[in-house]
């Protein structure tokens, strides 16, 4: 027993995938004109996205990406090249449409939403205000959260994926907070059990010594909470409480079927959180791109997934998955529009019928 | 001598990149609320493209995709998947909008222009008709085309992009030909010195039986035209009048510093062609993706060139030159979209200024 919430909605999690579904989305796809398979990543993207949503056709049309903000302790170890005031200052950033997620949400007719899951100083109007708490505390020191807080901070994402899931067809999740690649190489060190040596890398382009420092945080941080196992303990040791409820909206979105497009490294921390608790809750989840920070191949290898594209992308936000969700807008189209060889009279090739199947 | 026309637009050809221009742009990006260099390809997309264009801040607001079409006489010796007549069925489905790449072309605002450089049959109406010949002649038995025109589809190609440049702001190329990915097998074993074993791939999903025929058809011509060394009888031996015009198109296009997005594997092979002649001709071109044919890495390691994506298309029609120019479009509105950091009042990490050039 977690909570009533969390438990509630582990219980409502099945495995997604339906033969008679894939095939079906598959024999439209061999229908259109086009060798077989030929759309490659896009016929396999559209592929998960309707058999995430159980259906043949499903629309890309209502999209939202969630913002999940939250300051971090573990800055005092002077990890970060950027001072702890960023955090907030860009929170303002987002609501004033400056930010590269902005710009991306706008022009892909994708709707932001801001939430501030734990941002230092008050409540920022404009922002959904969820804050757990001024920022996680030092997790060098001791943990980043109590257990209470980091059960808040999932549910806090259960609730926002159950609403979300009555508003959009898709939902990216990208995040912002000074100090979290250092929380997210954590996390990757405390599930994977690999050494901070392979998990810490420059985040937002930390100098060599900010990297020693960042490595040794991850690596006191690894002895001093060698003790927590389960999800919820793990979560609390390394923080924060955007990822935390990045996490809980993985298993909301999961429980309702609502498609979630994973951003970067420390988004994809999340879904390394998630999984503990529920590993057929990465079924929703569409890893949208490798991240040039250093472990996100390891992370990835690690959830055993494929993202959609690698465009050295390093700047969080959600931009990845922005990126994503109009590549799946895009495939939806291809899908829906495309003549068929009977319809615009071209000569099919009669070659077998490969399954596009990961 | 060529030409009048080939040589003069030779001539006109000059390498592109201006340091204090690079900077200048540069500058830019590292002004704008994010970490420096963290928009990863997209900010070295724009960079190449603000060079091509000579300018700090070029727009990317008018697009044109030119689909180059023409038959292949290779086909007889049983190398594609399709029979010939999807090459003329296809453009009809190019011109009624049914085909993937004019779904692309209506969500990105690009304008398709459908060339019709040699197809089968008569001439097909709402097609620009600059057919040299009604398909190649079979590259095993003589060469695909004549001397005058391999230069008449060089010359063609030369043509519709300097008349491109006073309507488009960059262009994407592509192609449409039943039997040119043996084509472009050919040419890539006659510019790089490779075996046929490995230049010959899948195409369109012929089955083994076929990929034998493919790869003995080229082996069988290299034999034949061994003799073929100038770009121009090397492009006149293997064909065909497509990928001639596309091959020709770069070269009009360097000598306008008109961007040209590059697609896949026969897109790529015009490059090879248009290096021949111009090394620097290459300069204006922006390599969208690695396609799945297979030999297409290896193309693109030999003309040494990275390209923006791989989603495993293997489609043609100037599909993954369209979403690299999506990509190119996304690229231009964060340059010019994104606030500054002292615009929005965000701190700036006084990270070391990186250079973010190639």
């Amino acid at each position: 027993m977690i909570s009533e919430l969390v438990d509630a909605t582990l219980g409502r999690i099945k495995p997604i995938g339906d033969p008679s579904l894939s095939r079906q989305v598959e024999d439209r796809w061999d229908s259109l004109t086009k060798p077989r398979g030929s759309l490659g990543k896009l016929e396999r993207l559209y592929l998960h996205y309707a058999l995430i949503a159980n259906r043949p056709d499903p629309a890309v049309e209502t999209k939202g990406l969630f913002i999940f903000c939250g300051d971090h302790g573990v800055v005092d170890e002077g990890v970060s090249a950027y001072p702890q005031e960023v955090t907030r200052q860009m929170v303002y950033n987002f609501l004033g449409g400056g930010a590269a997620i902005c710009v991306l949400c706008r022009h892909f007719g994708i709707e932001p939403v801001v939430v501030d899951m734990g941002v230092k100083g008050d409540e920022i109007p404009g922002a959904v205000n969820l804050k757990i708490a001024p920022g996680t505390v030092n997790f060098v020191r001791a943990p980043a959260m109590s257990r209470g807080q980091a059960i808040d901070a999932i549910e806090a994402g259960i609730e926002l994926a159950i609403e979300a899931s009555g508003r959009f067809h898709v939902v990216g999740i990208g995040e912002m907070g000074i100090g979290n690649t250092t929380s997210a190489a954590a996390l990757l060190s405390a599930f994977s059990g690999q050494d901070a040596i392979h998990t810490v890398g420059a985040g937002t382009g930390v100098d060599e010594g900010g990297l020693a420092r960042k490595r040794l945080a991850v690596q006191e941080a690894l002895l001093l909470h060698h003790g927590a196992t389960d999800p919820i303990s793990i979560l609390a040791a390394y923080g924060g409480f955007e990822i935390g409820a990045m996490a809980g909206f993985l298993l909301g979105a999961a429980a309702e079927r609502l498609p979630v497009v994973v951003d970067g490294f420390i988004s994809s921390s999340a879904a390394l959180v998630a999984r503990a608790f529920s590993p057929d809750s990465l079924d929703v989840a569409l890893f949208s791109h490798r991240s040039a920070e250093r472990a996100h191949a390891l992370m990835l290898d690690f959830l055993g997934v494929e993202p959609q594209f690698d465009l050295d992308l390093r700047l969080g936000e959600g931009t990845g998955a922005a990126l994503a969700i109009n590549l799946l807008e895009t495939s939806w189209h291809l899908y829906t529009e495309m003549a068929s060889f009977s319809s615009a009279g071209v000569t099919d090739s009669g070659a077998r019928h490969d399954t596009i199947s990961k």
